[in-house]
Formats: structure tokens, sequence, C-alpha cells
């Protein structure tokens, strides 16, 4: 018999949307009269910019014609979109690129499961718990050792350094589902460690976007030599409405002292064959302006949600982090209940969805995670249920 | 020092098209006068079909209005896309299929990279010599013993079965670069082979539109028993000229023994997040009344250029190999050369661009492919310049 991966065959399956799904409809079938909410959701409900609809549809007919049809593109990406991140996301925060530092992709998934492939079987990943699960299942699968870096709320979710030996570490900062994004000290700590222990940092910076705090760096190299130790992944799904078309990007610097950038470009021929070609249109105009100011838009209405749910989660007395600098909410389940117990308390009492923490690992439980993307009369309906405490 | 993979760095670079690249470029600086025939290029060249526009141009206004808008989509592929496949691709050759073992993904070449990883890092892969590299580059980089077969012109370049015992087997019908394409015969030989040992096939469909003679199977689950122990990926890169839009999919039936299918559904969903929403709209499109009758246009097109480099070839008094089946000729160099001493003669002589045959496997050596993808004009003046001899 062919011998499969038995790492992958032993993986339990990711249960907790599917159970967050079996217990909605549990619900919605003993009360069809009732309105649910739904804040459980990390998916976008704003409709894509304007510019980036009349990009995709002129790349769309360029397609169609002889003289403007484009086959295969750059593996990487397309000059013209890597130009626009270098220009747009990293020259204002002081960040100098080139072209050969960034790779485009069809999504920060993709991306943060893949990077582990540049490294040794045997190396050792550290991973922040609670965390986005995809870090933790790429090396599960793999078969590597996994050291889990505890987050806690009196250190406002920032993780610890590790005690013992890893090769490479991840970080996701504004931090999915906690909310916490790293200040430039906290930041330095870890790029400091990096420096001095020869470990990797692989920076997942999908919500940038949504810092609004000062003295939180949106990329990981704004910090003094980061470009030796860290590689960063950016994404257009929750900055530009993205979620369903599809782009991304992860920058590995040149100077890269593992010799991370040829490793990944040599993957990425071997691998892929670049992303479509509409897409990387659509994501340059969501670079560019008028489409920038008009994606920019739907950010600032999503956090206009967070601080309706923050205002209400505090009124109600609540302990919350979060919802300033992402728009997640984490909340302290009151009376001591699991993330489990307050998620079907707050169904079927106040006909709210919610994350469970424990689906983000085990310290999350006690905790809930609540969503900013629903929509604005939605959100104040959820924010009036939730301030009677 | 984070520890890397030591596989991925020992990796020499494939340099097959750059170094085509920098031959021509020299030729182009010293002959600026001189006209190029391109016919290197395993891209397309004919634009997207009419309908395959509308509905990529329908689907990105969709995603601009708030009550069309779609965020992710299902991991494995929408269901209209899902059925689209089933109905169009495989009920017309007697194959049955539900969705749930379908999966759509952004490229061929990206599930022939993955797959691999469903099988344990000490299980064997099996590869033909000559063929499309990225089995090879992706076994090797995850540190996997390969078992090459060696296809000779003897053979037709129809593949030996394993000596040795291997654990997944790769077939590529119709074969890149050679054109061969297995008969009902020979596939039945490695679905009994692989019924017999316990051996996974992956089998490479991604030219199967470009069949024209009968007695070869678009689909391996033609063949008796195949569901047990084979997987099938297929592509619209070729038959609908998708190389630049990204789409493809890859069928791995629940009835699969070694469990292929729920360990291939749990990879997608930890590792990605689903293709782009216009692209399977337009995706769609290509499967469908008009959309595909105008997409087989264009694969007639190709064949109709293969026919007439076949026709050019064989007036020379070449040893040609496929063009029939697939969009490639596959042509033994004449006086001993090795490919690339041909390349040289053909650029320099004929201004003319082939492959050599060299950067399929070291059994391509003495062979070059000639690509029907280029315009009928250019093919014709080809064909002129070969029938000389």
């Amino acid at each position: 018999m062919a011998a499969v991966n038995a790492h992958l065959a032993a993986m339990y399956e990711s249960y907790l949307f599917s159970e967050v799904d079996r217990r909605v409809q549990a619900y919605r079938a003993e009360n069809p009269q009732k309105r649910l909410l739904r804040l459980g959701i990390g998916d976008v409900s704003r409709p894509l910019a304007p510019a980036v609809v009349d990009a995709l549809v002129g790349a769309a007919e360029e397609m169609g014609q002889a003289q403007s049809f484009r086959g295969y593109g750059p593996t990487r990406g397309y000059p013209f979109l890597l130009q626009a991140i270098i220009e747009r996301e990293y020259e204002p925060v002081g960040v100098k690129l080139s072209q050969e530092d960034v790779f485009v992709s069809d999504g920060a998934k993709t991306d943060m499961a893949a990077l582990q492939e540049l490294f040794a079987p045997d190396a050792v990943a550290a991973v922040c718990d609670p965390v986005y699960p995809v870090y933790t299942d790429a090396n599960r699968m793999a078969g590597r050792k996994i050291v889990l870096l505890p987050c806690s709320q009196e250190d406002g979710f920032c993780p610890p350094l590790p005690r013992e030996r890893v090769d490479f570490l991840y970080l996701c900062s504004p931090n999915n589902p906690t909310g916490a994004a790293l200040t430039y000290a906290q930041a330095a700590r870890f790029v400091d460690y990096a420096l001095e222990n020869g470990v990797a940092l692989l920076f997942d910076a999908a919500y940038s976007a949504y810092i609004s705090e000062s003295g939180r760096p949106k990329s990981i190299f704004e910090i003094q030599g980061a470009k030796e130790v860290a590689v960063e992944t950016g994404s257009f799904s929750k900055s530009a409405g993205f979620t369903g078309l599809r782009c991304a990007w992860t920058v590995v610097p040149r100077e890269n002292r593992f010799g991370l950038n040829a490793l990944w470009a040599r993957r990425a021929a071997a691998k892929m064959n670049g992303v479509s070609y509409p897409v990387q249109r659509a994501a340059q105009a969501a670079l560019e302006t008028p489409g920038w100011e008009q994606s920019r838009e739907n950010v600032r209405y999503y956090m206009e949600n967070a601080k309706i749910l923050l205002g209400a989660a505090e009124k109600a007395g609540f302990c919350t982090w979060g919802g300033k600098d992402a728009p997640y909410l984490w909340v302290k389940c009151p009376d001591g209940m699991s993330g489990w117990e307050w998620f079907d308390v707050l169904l079927q009492n106040k006909g709210m969805i919610c994350t469970p923490g424990e689906g983000f690992g085990s310290c999350g439980k006690g905790f809930v995670r609540f969503s900013a993307f629903a929509s604005r009369e939605e959100t104040q309906e959820a924010a009036a249920r939730l301030s009677e405490g």
C-alpha cells in the first residue's frame, strides 16, 4: 500500500466553524422568527471599491483581444504590482525595498502555510497561542516539532520569547484573534532575539491596515536589522476586500541571512505559475489613487464598527482587548465561562454569534472573538444587546 | 542558525528557459534585422473566448455591488463550477463523479506539485523521463527518492512499469514534451499494476483537450478500477487559454483506497482559501455553451498548427512523434546532434526557436520540442523553413 503522510492523516479536522454552524442551525430550527446577529465571521462584507472593479473589468477585456492578451505572467508577480506594493505599503513607513524582495501570491494563507517548506524537516517552529491556526496546521502536517508561546492577558497578549531553541517563529500583528498589535519596543525585542539567536521571523501583517494607535509598526522592516532575519506577508483581503478575489504578497529581503530569498524564489518557480492577471490589475488599483482612498473608506467603516462594539462591551463591564488596531474584539467570558459556554449563552439569550477562543489555541479558552466585519446596522443592534450585560 | 531545507538549497535552478533566452538574446544582438519564429513556448497565444470574457466582466461587476459581493468561497470551489466540470469533462466519457470528488485550484502545476504532500516523507515516487519537470522538482524539494521511468522512441515514449517498489507514480498523457497519449491498453496496464501493487497514480491530463486519435482515454477514470488508485488533474490553461487567469481541478474519488480524498480535502482546508470568484465564473463559462465551442475553436487552431509543423517535419525526413494528440511535436535531432546543438543550428540557420529535449530529463537528449501555440502565420513560415531540411 502506498505510504501516506501519517502526520496529515492523524490531524483532527478543524471543527471550529462547522461546530459553530451546527449550533447556529439548531438554534435557528427552534427559533425560526428570531433575527441572528453574525459577529463570528472573519470575512469582509463591503463590496470592492469602484476603481478596483474598473481595473478588473478592464483587464478582463484586455484578455479577450489578441493584441492585449496575456498568458503566463512572471511567477513572482508583474512588476507593476510589485512596484505599487513597494511605493504604497513600504515607502511611507521608511522601508526601502526592491522588486526582487517582493513576491505576489494568491493569499496570505497560502504563503503562511508554504513558508515552512524553506526549513529543514527537523527544524523547530515557534507559534503564539492563541493565533490563526494555519501556522500550526502547516507544521503539524510536515511532522515538525512546534513550541507554543502562551500569550496571557497580563501581558496584553504579547507573546513571550521562546525558552528553548527554535529555528523559526511566527508573529501575527495585529493579532487574529486578540487584536493585539506589537509596539515598536515589543517588535524590536523579537528582532533582537532573532538576530542574536539566528532565528527566522515569519511576520503576518495581514491586518496592518487596521493599526490606528501610534507607536506600532505596520511592517516588521521598520525595526532595525529586521531585513536580515524576517520575512513578512501582507494581504489585500482585509485592506481592500479581496477575500473572494485572492491576492497577497510576501517580502523576503535579499539581505536575509538564511538565504531565504533565493529559496523562496526557487520554490515559487518550481511549484506555482503566478497569480491571475486581472486580479493583479485589481490589486494595483487598490493601491493607487483613487482605489486606495475608496478601500480605506471600508477599513474606516469596519473600525467604526469595532469602536461601537468596544464601547458597548466596556459599558457592560466586560474585560476587552483589541478593537483599536484590528477588526476583532477579544473579550473575557464572564463568570468563569469557557468560550463555548458563553457562545451558547450569547446565542440563546441575545441571538448573537461570536467565535469561541478555544478555536485559536488552548490559551484562548475563556475568551470569545467578536468580528467588526458585519454591517453597521447589525453591529449597532449587537452593541445594544451586548451593553445590557 | 535556522536550519533551512537542504534539499531545496541543493537544487540547481532550472536553467532551461533562461538559457534559451540567453542564446536568443545573443543571436538577436548580432542579427537585429532577422525575424525570429518562436516555437519554444508552451504558452497559448489566442485571446480568451468572448463568453469567457463576458463571465469575467459580469462577476467583476457583481463584486462591486453590496447585494452580490462574495467574500471567501468554498475552499474546494463553488458548486456551479464543480458541477460544470463533472457534466462537461466526465459525463461524456462515461465517468460518473460527485461534487465531493472534485477540487478546484489555481493551476495544474500547483496541484501536481502539492499532491506529494499526501505521501510519507520516505515514500518513493516514480516519474517518467522525459516529462514536465514539476513532478521531479516537488519531490526532490521534499527529499524523496525518485525512480525514473525511461521512455524510449522504440516504445513510442510510453513509460515502462517500475522495476522496483514505488508508492506513487506520475503519468502525463498526452505527454509534455513528447506528445504521446496513452492508448486504452497502455493506460489499463498502469491501472492494473497500481491495483495489484497498491500504488497511487497521479494522472496529469492538462492536455486532454488535444486528443484527436481514437482509442485514447481523455480521463484515467475511463479505465476499470481507476477510481480506487488514481487521482487526475485537469486544467483550463491549454483548453481555454487560462494560462494568465489560473484555474484547474483535481479529481480525487471518494473510492480512493489510500484515503486520499479526505487527506486532500484536509490539506486544502488548512493551506488555501479557494480560487478567485470571477475566475471560477470564467471557467464555468468555458465549459458551458457557447464558451465551450468558442474555446474548442482555439484548440482546433493550435492543432492545425501542429499538423502543419508535422507535415513539414515529415517532408524534410525527420523522425517525429506527437503533434496528433498534443500541441507539441517531438523531433529527433539529425546527425546525432544533442538538443542544444540542434537548437543552435535552428536558431543560427533558420531563425527558429525550439526547446531542447534535455530540459525534460536525460532521456530527452537528442530531441527537441516544437510548440504549436504560435500564430498561424508564424507556424507556416516555420514549416516552410523546416521543410527545407
